[in-house]
């Protein structure tokens, strides 16, 4: 497996792979992979001939008081698990490489960017569609592949993609979950081992609200209460949102109608941690 | 030469010419073509073996006071030009096909925009950088043809593909001129024979300066008033802006030193028309 740090190689990389008339995918990362990226990184190579995982740590993506400095960096243990994979090449630029002196262009989803992680973390989507912009440029697959763990930033690419024309398949990946329900996430590390078993109360929360649809209840005040009192209940937990809107418009509903994306964000102890699920109402009115 | 209307049947032309090997040459427009227009089709011609000719006269780059409604449109008779210059196809899309309902993304360059024609008509460039990101997308030239008449689209569109990794050369036409100096432009036949006569005042006031900085003339407010000047002389003449920047980062400058761009924006009656100059100081200190 490749470990290509320049623009200028990973065109001539994908060049070549096109000139042997393979198809190419891409999984943009930012490193420290788990399960969930390496689903991905699975998925990618048994969709397309030669896959590229980007690993960049996106620093326009992170607020001031993020923790851009402190997000986890591990090139040598996630060649490993890539190459493992099945990956081909990664992509490890540098923050020069693509963010050179007298950078200027920025790429925005207006709307959908506002809720959610939106709200919590502005500038974010900006730098995420920023980046993913051009990664898709640098690399330009066929596909690439995403974790719907990231459900808004997964509608907010399908948006950017469908709205620029972007010559690329956006491929969604379910979200992958430790045995005991934990969403997978590179910032499950910071969690000492009292705040990872509360960290289990995301998910716990989730499962109460599909058991209440499942049961009938469409309200979605009532549904949010349910969730909000479960978090509540954990005392290293603090609510950042929880939030019900319809799939995958991200409308404001009042009452289940079809899909709705229910989406938290939570903070354990100082680690912000985010999980969702797709609710289906089937027999609200 | 054929008359592409959606993007699905642009993509499919594109795809049949990759097919065949040949390269892909595009020139932008918004229609009412002049022979500024027509010297970009024959140059792309002469570079690229199959050319693209856009006409979508772009509502986002207009504001909302502008002239987006009497933009001179004449598809027929553009046509025939592009057609006798070399062009294989048009693509020209309804704005439906281009800002389906939902559409929210924008590419934005900041800095570089914000001067010149972007303190005049915010939301200009944001227009235009977004709809040039959009026809790349779709057509994936190998080359993209410009006129400099537009030297700060230019410049703006050179930032975008550069920050953004776009796969794509963009090439730049000289200026087009009448034979008494005035520059091609689309927006001419909005001109009474009279204000034609008086839009002389633009070309003629940019020649005084390059013979100033020829004599020797370096100091930029002298230069500037001097075309000022020049301009107030003449009564249907209105000074939008008159600027001297350095050129090709745009920068503020006091002094002549290397190249500068000396751009202006003048109203004519109510035809707001535009013309620059690269000045290149040689004896400055």
């Amino acid at each position: 497996m490749l470990i290509i740090e320049s623009i200028a190689d990973m065109r001539q990389f994908v060049r070549q792979a096109w000139a042997a008339g393979k198809t190419v995918g891409l999984v943009p990362t930012m490193g420290a992979l788990h399960e969930g990226h390496l689903t991905l990184m699975r998925q990618a190579c048994a969709a397309c001939d030669v896959v590229v995982a980007s690993i960049f740590v996106n620093p326009i993506q992170f607020g001031p008081k993020e923790d851009f400095a402190a997000y986890p960096r591990d090139l040598a243990s996630d060649s490993e698990k890539a190459a493992a994979a099945g990956v081909a090449a990664i992509f490890h630029p540098s923050v020069a490489e693509m963010y050179p002196t007298g950078f200027s262009t920025y790429v925005r989803v207006e709307g959908i960017t506002e809720k959610l992680c939106g709200r919590s973390r502005p500038g974010h989507f900006q730098g995420v569609t920023t980046v993913v912009n051009k990664l898709f440029h640098i690399v330009q697959p066929d596909k690439a592949f995403f974790g719907q763990k990231d459900a808004q930033q997964v509608l907010v690419l399908q948006r950017m993609v469908q709205d620029l024309n972007m010559d690329v398949s956006l491929e969604v990946v379910p979200i992958v979950r430790e045995a005991d329900g934990l969403a997978k996430s590179s910032r499950n590390v910071y969690l000492s081992p009292e705040e990872r078993q509360a960290a289990l109360v995301l998910s716990r929360s989730l499962a109460k609200a599909q058991q209440a649809v499942a049961a009938g209840e469409c309200d979605v005040a009532v549904l949010r209460e349910l969730v909000t009192e479960e978090i509540a209940a954990q005392p290293l937990a603090t609510v950042d949102y929880v939030e019900l809107y319809g799939y995958p418009g991200l409308e404001d509903i009042d009452r289940l109608s079809g899909r709705a994306l229910l989406a938290l964000a939570v903070k354990i102890g100082r680690t912000r941690l985010i999980d969702n699920c797709i609710l289906e109402a089937k027999a609200c009115f």
